[in-house]
């Protein structure tokens, strides 16, 4: 079913600990987000999946977790410096600045009612306005001693790509993984963590002989969709391809496609899927004059390695065409819970809030309620049981007496924990079925179907269905 | 034994890709390092342990994980603007900047032989430099407009309390936990990654009622010290307590105690575990004037949130109590490291050099090698066990055939692979002893013991010794 609108998200984020918006105690910083305790936990749950679906499960993939401050000359010849821009206009009534390509986005500060363009105010000549954070490095007040925060994690691997072949002895074709964080300085930040000013990348940069470019982007494409719905529980009908038309591609770019998801806002972007050439290691070595690059760079006075690879086969320095996955972290979580929202009217009439999450998503795995919070005996053995699950190290379990057995199921039900364990008075074998003695309910979240399991079972039982 | 130098450990940091200086490529920034592909292994090894310590198997502790940009009135009302600051020097001589009281960290750059203060040049008055880095955020050039990189997670978890409380219901005592980047402009970056410039941290604030202060202080520094040695594998003759000094502590600090290791550079510090007392809630609520703080705060005409505690049995609004244990993940990283490499003199008069990493830190936990490469049916059987064992999800296997076996097990020595599996002809059941086939050698990292296991029982055998 999914949710039909941001706000259903937003709501359920603030009041459940999912996301807060960031620095709200002293109003705010715009375009920033805090992920709460639920929050981290299927951020991190996200991002380990990413990490054992590209790196682990595969034999052609390296990591890499490159700083976020790196030299300016990073960014003048990957090119960011003159070209990462946003077109800029004033109002010139209310001196208001807005995205000239995104006019619609945001009301004018005077007539609150209306859009700029749509208002009396006369607009500037659009200019380019650079969307790269700069810091001042080191104690020396010198103009040149300034750094970026990175926009993008890309960079950190083509700059890395000698240390690592140097490191490993990787032959082609592979690639190298990385998850971290980005800034830009976003003109309007917008739709809840959809466009943020801080946000976290999962990005791999796959080296592969020119000739093998396409056939390797075709499968990535492939396989991160499978990523995508598979693992991550997106429904195939709520994603498209979008083939980017050749003139809007970056001029390095032979093709590229995006993974587009329908959000509450609209389809957007997911993941961008880009054939980037040999445009970036030729940008980033020195001795291009020495070896045969196809892409159009400028000259590089400043590199200190060559960033080719010994071709053995043919004797010859090559530069490797690269295929680029780019996701963003937030932008997954944000179509997770999209997707797993449902709203469901019960049998009574009641509304039930249940978040259908992967189980290898969810932030709590297990939760175990005893049916009386006044009964030491059913207590005792429902903590031993949180307990045991816990010290498996596999599992998050949470202990809750906090509330009646059907408000606690509600209340897990919102927050996606896939299994909800009750330990009540058959458990302890005083009355009823003596079979059921040492047994347990366990309840399945989607189907709140129930069935009763020994507590011996447990472990081996939960594990087989959680992984 | 340990390392006894640093250039042990940057030597083969560098070679084998644990980490490389940052932005190597275009000269480096002062200050920043790449983690690579074993690095970032290893470091995501001791968040997730360190998580698992302090947040899974706890149940009075929750996760976080705030923005890095924060709004600036966080600083001011932290205190930081005014005095997370160092002593700055300049040499009147050779106009070069240092810190005032690390004069013998830098050599002096006309003379490069000699330290400032020993040379010629006379120096100016200490003065204070922050130690913030500092950027512009949004589109308009307001010298308003600006955020800091937080220079530590910990205020992000202070601001955040209130969201905390409301949407999880925690009842004091509990903590919240946090791992992310923070960032300092150090005035002399150096020692590896010791004191650099962008760093990670694990911070927690753990809340308590007043009067529970001390026990729950002294608790999370033997807690801290467990963990370091029993699950880090530090030595325990390596760590000591340093109780900071009554006049060295902050004006809000009751008492910090620090866990220092005995670095190839000397004793330093690891972790630091404070009592903040209720300065850092008391500083960041509205409403000061209505709640008792009895820590020295300024007052706050910001803040749009009461950040204190309702004690239902008392009736009333209180300011919780603060223990922060605040650790440095690279600081551990380079810890972990020192402690494990080991140089062996071998029966044969090699050296062998072994990282004694604990499994649950090992970047790789097992390599599977074919005894011979040009035997396609050894080489078989080693695939499908790597690929079998990487399936699992649970360890990270890898294949290498790309030397001798006695070469093999020294590559995997050095980075910490606990376990190898050799494939060889027994494993075929083509010669020697029948009851060989379908077995293969196990070798232990540590002893170089070697062991004859079933292919069948490999996984459980792994596990148990992985976990």
């Amino acid at each position: 079913m999914a949710a039909e609108t941001l706000d259903q998200i937003v709501s359920l984020c603030k009041r459940r600990g999912f996301l807060f918006p960031g620095s709200e105690v002293y109003g705010g910083l715009q375009g920033t987000f805090d992920y709460g305790p639920l929050g981290v936990e299927l951020k991190n749950n996200l991002k380990r999946l990413w990490w054992q679906h590209n790196v682990y499960e595969r034999d052609d993939m390296e990591g890499l977790d490159a700083s976020i401050l790196m030299n300016k000359l990073v960014w003048k010849y990957s090119g960011h410096e003159e070209t990462f821009v946003d077109p800029l206009v004033d109002c010139k009534t209310c001196k208001a600045r807005f995205r000239a390509d995104r006019l619609g986005d945001m009301p004018c500060p005077k007539n609150p009612k209306k859009h700029p363009g749509e208002c009396e105010g006369e607009l500037t000549e659009p200019r380019p306005f650079n969307m790269m954070f700069k810091t001042q490095v080191g104690p020396i007040p010198d103009p040149e001693s300034f750094a970026y925060l990175r926009p993008e994690t890309a960079q950190g691997i083509f700059v890395n790509f000698a240390n690592v072949l140097d490191s490993t002895n990787r032959k082609l074709p592979f690639g190298i993984a990385q998850i971290g964080k980005a800034f830009r300085n976003e003109i309007t930040p917008r739709n809840f963590v959809f466009r943020v000013r801080e946000f976290e990348q999962m990005e791999i940069e796959f080296f592969c002989h020119p000739g093998e470019d396409e056939a390797t982007h075709e499968a990535f494409i492939q396989d991160h969709v499978r990523f995508w719905t598979e693992r991550c529980g997106l429904s195939p009908e709520r994603l498209t391809l979008y083939e980017v038309p050749k003139d809007e591609l970056a001029h390095y770019s032979k093709r590229t496609v995006d993974i587009m998801y329908r959000f509450p806002i609209g389809v957007e972007e997911l993941e961008g899927i880009a054939n980037r050439t040999d445009y970036d290691l030729g940008s980033h070595t020195r001795d291009q004059e020495k070896i045969e690059i196809t892409a159009a760079v400028q000259p590089n006075a400043h590199s200190t390695q060559r960033l080719t690879y010994f071709d053995q086969p043919n004797k010859k320095h090559i530069v490797p065409f690269v295929i680029e996955p780019s996701a963003g972290v937030d932008r997954g979580v944000l179509a997770i819970l999209t997707e797993a929202y449902n709203e469901e009217t019960l049998e009574n009439g009641d509304t039930r809030v249940v978040l259908k999450l992967k189980p290898a998503l969810a932030p709590i795995k297990v939760a175990v309620l005893p049916l009386k919070k006044n009964e030491p005996a059913i207590v005792e053995v429902a903590k031993s049981i949180k307990n045991s699950l816990q010290a498996t190290g596999l599992m998050r379990a949470v202990y809750d007496d906090t509330a009646g057995i059907g408000k606690l199921y509600r209340r897990q039900d919102e927050i996606g924990t896939p299994f909800c364990i009750t330990v009540d008075f058959d458990t302890l074998g005083r009355e009823g079925d003596a079979a059921l003695k040492d047994t347990v309910t366990v309840r399945h979240r989607d189907t709140m179907m129930q069935e009763r399991i020994a507590i011996s079972q447990l472990k081996s039982y939960l594990l087989e269905r959680l992984v």
